[in-house]
């Protein structure tokens, strides 16, 4: 692996691998405090995002590496009056590995193309956000020993979440992993999500309520529920109630449930849940941190290397407005098929 | 010690051991160089404050420890939709210690409730500020030998200023301090820090001219005096050139006498002052460097430790506006007596 | 050599060293990885550039060191209130070496005379630019073997390059260099420019078109035309293609032309170009980073040292509306003779 962009790049052994690493990490973090000692990371985030943003500057510090970089645009000249191969050229001139953020779909692996060392996608718009699936599943793996055969509930916004989805996902590299999705039928997993489940052969199946499944699962996911996505601004003051999480509501879980939130809630979760040992949201988000070393020990170390030239794109080929492709003109038509289906290799939306 | 949060939490001997490590690193600070090899500082500044923001980072820096953070809230969006025990449980997650920085009083004792690691407290709104005592005690033990016995002049604005209410508070500790305290008759010490010299029995008399009491001083403490803090603005103009330093003032002060000032100044020093040995207020900012290097230095090296759970407030109990409890609704009820008064456990105001 | 304020301040030898020390660690990147251990860099930049930012901190954390400051003044307060010689008065007793960009000519100047540690112009507005000099010599020498002897073509904009005159300028330390001088003439290099040449006995010719002179070079050196700079714009559009550097152009040129760019381009040189072996400004850009880490090198490893000091400004003696002694008004009155003329020996202005 040269350069992280989608967690589906990565074959099961791969991800074995990475999370053997993460574990000894977690065992002996002083083993590891000089792994990165001389390497420099370029943090290039686009947009703000301070949690990702300190979880992988953290790792690279505990590696003995050091950061440099800009947390978001306004405070930096990069962005303007430059395209991005250029600031890439140029960052990665600098750094041995290139950790990136934007609001652009596609951006990290059109960033892959040009730069000399290796790109991690810290996030690049609605798209993929690989290491949070990695901080997920090193919590769950850490935690209950393995994900294959355990019971799921994500609960909340399934309709827009990157990080469900993204979840979801991951799950082809797992076997016998059983989904509770539980939201409101307007916030329900898109079609496409529930033609991926299915071709998978994963179970699954679609509720929305939270109290009568809560007793069956092995780890519960809360997201949150953004009150703009309801169409009725009434229906949401009916239904928020539903899909928080309390104490009580906890009562009738299993006693080794884990309850995991990317964070920020907002109000999903009760306070007074925190305190109970099944939540386990704060714990995810520093294993995430883990999971990022282990990830930059293998990336960061890698040799630099020019990358062949590619071709120079002459006309926009996608029609996604978010894709990378609509403003970096320069950027070669490439292709990849999904299912069959034609479409743009940065975005992955289906070409027209 | 496992957090610092208000000077007055520290013993003498406390003070004196710290000041020891200080002295130490200040005459050997090459034995300090890896004292914080692959530790980490996180540094919250929820408002800008360069020169303390600066002087932490490079006391981590040169203990061999690394620094993350932002430097005020508007480049992250940490404020955005979170609350502050969740920002810290994520932040404490990364990080070894927190140096926190905010416009809400009582705000670093908060964090404290939560954090899994030490929280520094490098300012909390007008209420405290203990690493400015820090600074102000080591440039005076360091280039005086010591605090006991001293004339000390305080002079600008003493109504308003959270440091030199500080000073005043932590020479408790101390003996025989005398206090020179000179300010325009609107600007006077608060009437509760008069009653805090009195109870403690220290000696202080009221003036309000510079130039008949500097030649008793050995310390001459200066600070700002700002226009909006007069009702009458043809009071401020006819009182300024009372409270400027100047170099033909300084002609009947003591050789060994130190001149001293938080900084930034605007104009209550003249220029020609810096270039006379006795003017100390740049190493005073030096000085303050080494004193956190000697803080950071007994409490990044602490281990992790999970907080006891606390109480969840229900309802506020403190009426002072600038209090962290009137945001953050979940912090306890928290109350300690102050002078047999029951005040606020956060910011120390009393509770009605 | 204790600051590096202007190229023009270094001698032959001097720079010689320089680029030994730079080329020596280009070889032998590891050799260095601990040579600025434990020391720290302010990187003050008042103006954002993160360009040459970016180069100066990973330079400094390549060789171990470490890094803080302020990449804008609104991200700090330290601009607010404060002169120039109380915060360099402050940074530089935190910091071992001083990094400093500002929007005022002279203004690295200025606070050399303060600081404890060596300062290094990192941009004094458009008045000098020492280091993008170096990253421009670095490369032709590494490249090429050597500067003196070649033809050089400077293309674009060359009346308002701080760039290119710095880069001309420069040329009087080497032999027998030929310049190609390409623009429109309404951008052609002032005359004071072309007075340095002829006193300096530099070859040069002046010419509107780049094709012609194409085969002739052995460095190409590129800037950008803002359209800003033409008072008619019809003028910029008749003019705009003669200018762009396209790979057809380039097949009339020498295998070993180096094309040079002090980066971001906007459009002056056309995206097929980057892949051609002669465009060498990404590498430029790579080459200004170890250029960096050998001055870095050099002056961070300098003992702290109390500057001498200086008389106290009672009036301004310089009429330069951007020069910096407008706006410090305590900054000495001092005065240097260049071509037998006085000038301001900040922003060496001509005095009146």
């Amino acid at each position: 692996m040269r350069h992280l962009i989608d967690f589906g790049d990565m074959s099961r052994a791969e991800w074995d691998a990475l999370y053997r690493r993460c574990s000894d990490i977690i065992d002996r973090p002083e083993a590891y405090r000089d792994a990165c000692r001389g390497k420099v990371s370029a943090s290039l985030f686009y947009e703000p995002s301070t949690r990702t943003n300190f979880s992988f500057q953290t790792a690279m510090l505990r590696l003995g590496g050091s950061v440099f970089g800009f947390a978001d645009p306004n405070s930096s000249s990069v962005a303007k009056g430059e395209t991005l191969k250029d600031t890439v050229k140029m960052v990665s001139g600098y750094a041995d590995v290139v950790v990136m953020r934007t609001p652009w779909e596609g951006a990290a692996r059109a960033a892959s193309l040009y730069s000399d060392v290796p790109v991690i996608n810290a996030g690049d718009g609605g798209h993929m956000h690989p290491t949070q699936t990695m901080a997920d599943l090193t919590t769950i793996t850490r935690l209950r020993g393995g994900v294959d055969g355990l019971s799921v509930g994500l609960c909340g916004d399934l309709k827009n979440g990157r990080t469900v989805h993204s979840f979801i996902k991951a799950m082809e590299k797992f076997q016998d992993v059983k989904f509770f999705l539980i939201s409101p039928r307007e916030l329900a997993v898109p079609g496409y999500m529930r033609d991926f489940m299915r071709e998978q052969g994963m179970w699954f199946t679609e509720v929305t309520g939270l109290e009568a499944v809560i007793p069956q699962l092995d780890v519960l996911y809360m997201t949150r529920i953004q009150k703009e996505r309801f169409l009725d601004p009434l229906e949401y003051e009916r239904n928020k109630g539903i899909y928080i999480l309390t104490r009580r509501k906890l009562d009738r879980a299993r006693d080794d449930l884990l309850v995991m939130h990317p964070l920020p809630r907002v109000d999903e979760i009760a306070v007074d849940v925190d305190d109970d040992p099944r939540a386990v949201y704060f714990k995810q988000a520093r294993f995430g941190m883990f999971a990022r070393m282990a990830l930059l020990y293998d990336l960061a170390n890698q040799p630099r290397m020019d990358p062949e030239a590619v071709e120079i794109g002459r006309e926009r080929v996608c029609s996604n407005p978010r894709c990378i492709t609509r403003t970096e003109g320069y950027l070669p038509p490439l292709v990849k098929r999904i299912g069959g289906v034609d479409c743009c290799a940065f975005c992955d939306a289906p070409l027209r």
